[in-house]
This record gives C-alpha cells, structure tokens and sequence, in this order.
C-alpha cells in the first residue's frame, strides 16, 4: 500500500491536533475547578466489542483530562431504566456530557430517552432540540461521526462548495446531519447533496457521479473502486471487523469502501482503521468539553 | 394548454378534500366548546401583496371554522416585538396556533422568536423541537409547503421508492425538510434525494435525473422543458407574479417552471396558480386544528 500513502488521509494525526486543543481547553477548566466529566450509558447486551471499545473511549478521555465512567442498565425494561438514567444524570451537576451506546435495543424508543436527557449535555446531538438547531442552520450538538467528516474536509482543505456529494446511508447518526451540514449556506457546506441508501436503484451510478463520496451503509467493503469517478474523495465511514486467516489474530477491520480498488482511482481517501474513527472519538471529547465549557459560564 | 389536462396535477381539488376532512373536526372540536383559532403576526413591511394573501388565509379559516386573526409589529426593533408577540400567544389558551410571515425582516434571529414560541402551537413547523423531531423521523408540526409535496404524491400515487427526486432549493421552509421526508423509512418516503441550490454547478444535468423534479428555488419559470428528462413528475413550489399585457390586470402568476414547455415533457405537473399553493393553505388549516385537538386531549 506505499504508492497510496500520498493520497491516504491521516485520521489519526487530525485527530491528534483536536485532542490537543481540547486538552488545554480542559486544562483552563480544571484550573477554575471544574472537572470535565462524561457518562456512557449503555444496555447490558453482552456484545463482546463492547469492553474494548469502552476501554479505548476511557483511555482518550484520561488523556484529555475528562473523567469518564459507563453506567451499564439491564436489558430488562431497558426503555424505563435509560430514561430514569437520563433524567438522573441531567440533574448531576458534576456530569457535563452523556451519550447512549447506539444503536438502543430494538423495542426501545430513543427519542423517549432523549427527551428526559438535559439538552445542554446531549453531546451526541441525538435530543430533537440539537437535531432541529441543526436541521434549522445553527448546529450546536451534533452527532460527532456526522461532524468528523466535516472536520476531515476542513482541515485537509477540500472545498465542498458547488461539488457533488453523495452520501451512502440516510441514518440520524451520520447521513442525515452529515447532508444538512454539506448543504448549509456557510464555510465548509455550499454542496450539491444525494443520499443515497439500501432502497436505491442503481447504487454504482450514482457513486459514479461524486466527487466527495461518503461511505455509512454499515457493509463490509461495499463499494468498489471500479464504481468511483477517478480523482474522487472518499470517506469511509463503515468499521467492521472481517476474518482474515493472514492476521494472527484471525481478522482484520475494514470499512464500507474497498480499499485497495478504491485507492487505485480516488484522490484522497480515509483508511480504517486510522480514519474517520479516531475523529470521532477526538469530537466527542471536544463536545464534551465544551458543554462543561457552557455549564460553566 | 387543453392537451396538458390529463397531466396537470389538481391542487385546488386535492386541498378541497382535505379541507373537507379539516372542517368536520374543526365541528366536532366546536361542538365541544373548543373553537380553533390561528394568529398570524406579521412585520409592517408594507408588502403590497400582503393584504391580499391575508386576506385569502382568512378566507380560507373561515370556511372550516378556524377564526383566524392577524397581529402586525412595527419593522423597528421587530426581534424584540416578535419574541414578546410568541410568548404572549404561547399562553393564551384561546390560540391554538401561530405563524410568523416568512421570511422575518434581515437582521431578525428567527430563532430567538420560535424558541419563545410554545412548540405545541407551531403549526408551521419553524421551532427547533418541532424541526428536531422531523429530523430524527418522528414529525409532528413540519412546514406545510414541504408538506404539501408529500400529500400531493400521496393523492395522486405518485411512488416515490426508490426513484430520484431532485429538489432545487435547500431553504428551512420547503427543500431541507422535504428532503428529510422523502427519505424516510416509511410509506411515502424511501426515495433517493438530490439537493441542489444556487451553488450547484451545471442545474440541468441533475434536472435531467429527476425522476420527480421539486422546483423550490424561487425564479420565476426557471426550469426549462428541455431540461427534464421524458415522463418526469414536476412538482413547483414557486408562485411569481409577472408583467403580462396580455392580462388585463397586466401580470399573471407564474412558478419556478416554465409551464408551456415542461407539459411537452412532464408525465404529471403541478400548475401555478392551483398546484402547491392551495395544498399548502388546506394544510395549514389541519395543523391548527389538530394543535387544537391536542389542546383540547
């Protein structure tokens, strides 16, 4: 993969840049007292990535300066048991910012969650008062996978203004928000913006057509290179761990893009692992600092 | 423009049934003591057409039984009056719903108005919760000109799975929340959305994809016939007034399409006067009696 390196977009090395400015900005708060803190909260399902996963949001929290901690409720009468939590830890003065591990099981209604959730501390963007500010052109919380692609286009200077983006995926948690912001009237926005999703007729001929291409349809290397418009930009936002005998530990994660066949056609392109993730994880720090920023004023 | 009446799409016959329905729970709310009323507040911008669109609003209350009533703040210090106007009509229980005359003046935060405005009387869908709850897929108040796209396709079964809509227009109003709707996982929705705008370079390639066009983009007979492809469905937001000597009144109305040549290629089409508009009118009706039936729950 050597003659791709040039074109390889560094998700780890921007995410780099954001931790740093937010762990002076946590510095600054620490000073005055206040200690940035996040709660996940999430449902006892038992999914074996889980603890992992867990483990590597705590680890980017400490090194921030955020106490983090996760609240585990049953699976049992989950619906119940995640609003009391919301509505607790909104009453928690020393709790600044509070996600739910996503997707909520089946059966549960998030938005009744939500909605119990202290919108100034809904660091995901998921409470429909953060989704209308969005929707209405003044974001303040939004879904930070949604926001590293922003992020990602920004810092490495690739104008959206006036060019196609197609977005593969129409989820709350990434597609959607992601087309509001491309098509907002401000830096960074000023797109032409197709969705794109399991419904659609034709998925490779409208691949075809982007010069940004945003893949978030949650399958295994999906997208071939062959379907890419040579010299697009692709941003993979799929993480999904397949079995590869050639790994001694027997898999390897991929995302919803194919790498090698797409590297041979676009112009810049984030690999996973070491792409959109670990921005993600740097905006959600960056979130929660900020509202431990707001309750602080 | 005989040859064209198989494929005009009857916006007045469609607003008629809905306004029928509108009427009869507009009666029975007024049988038990409840009787819906709208307050539009309007800036005095002195707008010549304004009273006539007043007017017809009126009118059009009237005939389902809203009482309906008009509030005009002075342009100077309009922000503060507006704001003062939303919290003032959010307690009175007599209101069941209330629209401000979009746009507000520049330099107005609209949102500094809705958010003092109770969320349950936005009948026009423009409060961020309201706004919010559409973007995560749960609407309950969204925009009635977006929504009277949706209710036209619906009436006329016009299918939107799976096909290419493509929206000109990405404003609050009309193209970001109709967008959201026609994505949806749900009946009516499920379609692959293309949002341009001003900024979208080279509009008639994308026109020419449409497998149903949304005109919203605010020019008068913009689209061209020859830029749609053959059987495209057409959907036109706009309503101009234009110079015509050959009215006596000496204008006429006019939307974002050229009629004439869109008709050669339109397998179904909204006209402007009697598409959108009275769908759009017929729906407001039916969000102020539903806020009052919520009221009155």
């Amino acid at each position: 993969m050597e003659q791709s390196s040039d074109i390889r977009i560094d998700g780890r090395a921007i995410a780099k840049k954001i931790e740093e400015r937010v762990k002076a900005d946590a510095e600054r708060l620490i000073k005055r007292g206040v200690i940035p803190r996040l709660v996940s909260v999430a449902v006892d399902d038992e999914d074996p990535s889980f603890e992992s996963y867990m483990k590597s949001r705590a680890k980017a929290c400490a090194r921030v300066g955020i106490e983090s901690e996760v609240e585990i409720v049953p699976l049992k009468d989950a619906e119940r048991a995640l609003g009391l939590k919301a509505a607790r830890l909104s009453e928690d003065r020393s709790v600044h910012g509070v996600l739910f591990s996503l997707p909520l099981p089946s059966g549960v209604n998030d938005q009744s969650v939500y909605t119990r959730l202290d919108h100034r501390k809904d660091v995901e963007g998921m409470h429909p008062w953060n989704a209308g500010l969005l929707a209405l052109g003044r974001p303040r919380f939004v879904p930070c996978t949604a926001l590293a692609v922003m992020e990602i286009l920004k810092r490495e200077t690739i104008d959206v203004e006036g060019r196609h983006v197609v977005i593969l995926g129409r989820s709350k948690v990434v597609g959607a928000p992601l087309a509001s912001m491309l098509l907002h009237k401000s830096t960074g926005g000023n797109g032409t913006v197709t969705v794109c999703h399991s419904r659609t007729r034709d998925l490779p001929h409208f691949c075809a057509q982007a010069d940004i291409l945003v893949a978030a349809i949650g399958q295994p290397e999906f997208v071939k290179g062959e379907w890419l418009r040579q010299g697009a930009v692709v941003l993979d936002v799929g993480t999904h761990a397949i079995d590869d005998p050639a790994y001694k530990r027997g898999w390897r994660l991929v995302g919803d893009v194919h790498y090698e066949s797409a590297c041979t056609v676009a112009s810049r392109i984030t690999p996973v692992p070491g792409g959109v993730g670990p921005v993600t994880t740097a905006l959600l720090l960056q979130a929660t600092v900020r509202a431990a920023m707001g309750a602080d004023e």
